[in-house]
């Protein structure tokens, strides 16, 4: 817990933003059973929780500031599990510049839910938002897609265990310094957190537009390739799964040096995948072949 | 939802504060069979999660700002209850000037929980706090003591209902306004969460002092002295029942005639219980008759 909780002494922490900065603030849960499975190590679901909310900071562009963390503890779990949620959450948290100054923990009957507050800030009107697309911008996502979802079919015993894709799934690395330096670049950005497909479709919605979706420039992580493929029915199982928390962006074709730069500064790895254009559904799926009808399935909606 | 959130599109809402303004921040939850009954009417129990987060931000002296709400809805309650408990929480933002500005909703196995974070903001520097106090300040308290208590027995069956009493357990109001008007005269102050005489025992600490309070000046409403009398036993059990949701708080005495004009300007009665001073534990209780001696239990501890 940071200075500005005062020891946790007073009623409310009290953090001086920068002067003239957008406040920007975020506020996602997770909940045992159905966000995290009971035999989740307790240090990851912390981590977890803090990736996810400063995922949303980093797709808005914003610095973090702080952070309350909310803990209904379940029954049947000690001080010592509890304890553990907090020390993964406060490591994230630390990792990202982001202090603790409150929260409240309480117990509860039932299986544990667990919530944190993230506040954020940026100079006043900068904040990237899903709905400033413009027909014409290229679409970009960092890291690879899909390692989360195969990391997920891991844990549930569905598959063999790939330790790198089980820890992207567990500890996502939310995408901060990216999603400053697209400020001033993108004309629209949201993180991916649901599926790509679907998170892709949200954003062109947002903005007003359709988006077109090469499957095959669609990163998929060297470690997938190697025990999947990269068949086009693995390329779709990963862009229809959640988790991922890279960066969605859009921005025009004339920023694409600009684009690579951030990326370079920012040590984040991106790749164009499609563009948004003025007509059509919100969401197209091509290939090298043609299109591609869509799947039943755009993504998985319990992502946070 | 408020225009911040810009229709939950984004990923994070933003908020400008005004300029060179501290950011007051508070998180408390509500699980169901822990601080409200499976029976409490949802509205109510919405209330007053906005109710004891702005009760906070009053305890700073700060105006609020926007929330964010978290609510994990529990197995075998419907949209309607959880639209009921929504409608509740927004009807007490609203009536204090506080948008809703994002959050999370989820489905959750077992029971029920609640979060909520307020956001306040005061002009830099000026936030009150618990460790303000100094030796020979009086202490005040707003409103009265122990009707949220008594209000609590009679939700569970162990009193008849007296519905003004009830109303106060289950519509706490937190005094905003108040607090307002304190800043740059308590030095220090907070909210009466958990019982009167726990709660100054509190300050007193945070102050590294001793409060002394006289039973006899704890403020009853009439209905509570009407229907259970004035006696010493009811005098206790009212300072030491929780959820009083009033501000307690120290200032020095040549000041009590600009607390008299703060309480009118704010519409809030004050009473004056006792006093601060620099020697003996940090709680000490008396009446006209001497020492009293203090209870086994100084409140209750499940509030927020």
């Amino acid at each position: 817990v940071a200075p500005a909780a005062r020891g946790l002494a007073d009623d409310a922490a009290v953090v001086a933003p920068p002067l003239g900065n957008d406040l920007v603030a975020t506020h996602d849960m997770m909940a045992e059973g159905v966000h995290f499975t009971p035999g989740c190590p307790p240090d990851d679901i912390g981590w977890k929780l803090a990736a996810v909310n400063l995922s949303d900071l980093a797709a808005m562009g914003a610095r973090p500031l702080a952070a309350l963390y909310g803990a209904g503890i379940g029954e049947g779990r000690d001080t010592g599990w509890a304890a553990a949620v907090a020390r993964g959450l406060v490591a994230c948290l630390d990792a990202h510049g982001c202090p603790l100054i409150g929260g409240d923990t309480i117990r509860q009957q039932g299986p544990t839910s667990l919530a944190l507050t993230a506040l954020g800030h940026l100079p006043h009107g900068t904040a990237l938002g899903r709905g400033g697309g413009q027909a014409g911008d290229d679409l970009w996502v960092s890291g690879t897609i899909g390692d989360a979802g195969a990391g997920l079919a891991m844990a549930l015993g569905q598959q063999p265990v790939v330790g790198a894709l089980l820890r992207r799934y567990r500890r996502p690395t939310p995408r901060l310094a990216l999603g400053l330096a697209l400020r001033g670049i993108a004309h629209a950005a949201m993180d991916v957190s649901d599926g790509l497909l679907l998170d892709a479709s949200r954003l062109a919605e947002a903005s007003g537009l359709s988006a077109e979706i090469r499957l095959e420039a669609v990163p998929l992580a060297s470690v997938l390739a190697r025990t999947q493929g990269a068949a086009q029915a693995v390329r779709l199982a990963a862009a229809t799964s959640g988790d991922d928390y890279e960066l969605l962006f859009a921005s025009p074709p004339d920023s694409a040096a600009a684009v690579l730069a951030a990326a370079r500064a920012s040590r984040t790895p991106v790749t164009p995948i499609g563009r948004l254009v003025a007509a059509g559904p919100s969401l197209v799926l091509r290939s090298a072949d043609g299109p591609v009808p869509l799947p039943a399935r755009l993504g998985h909606l319990h992502g946070g």
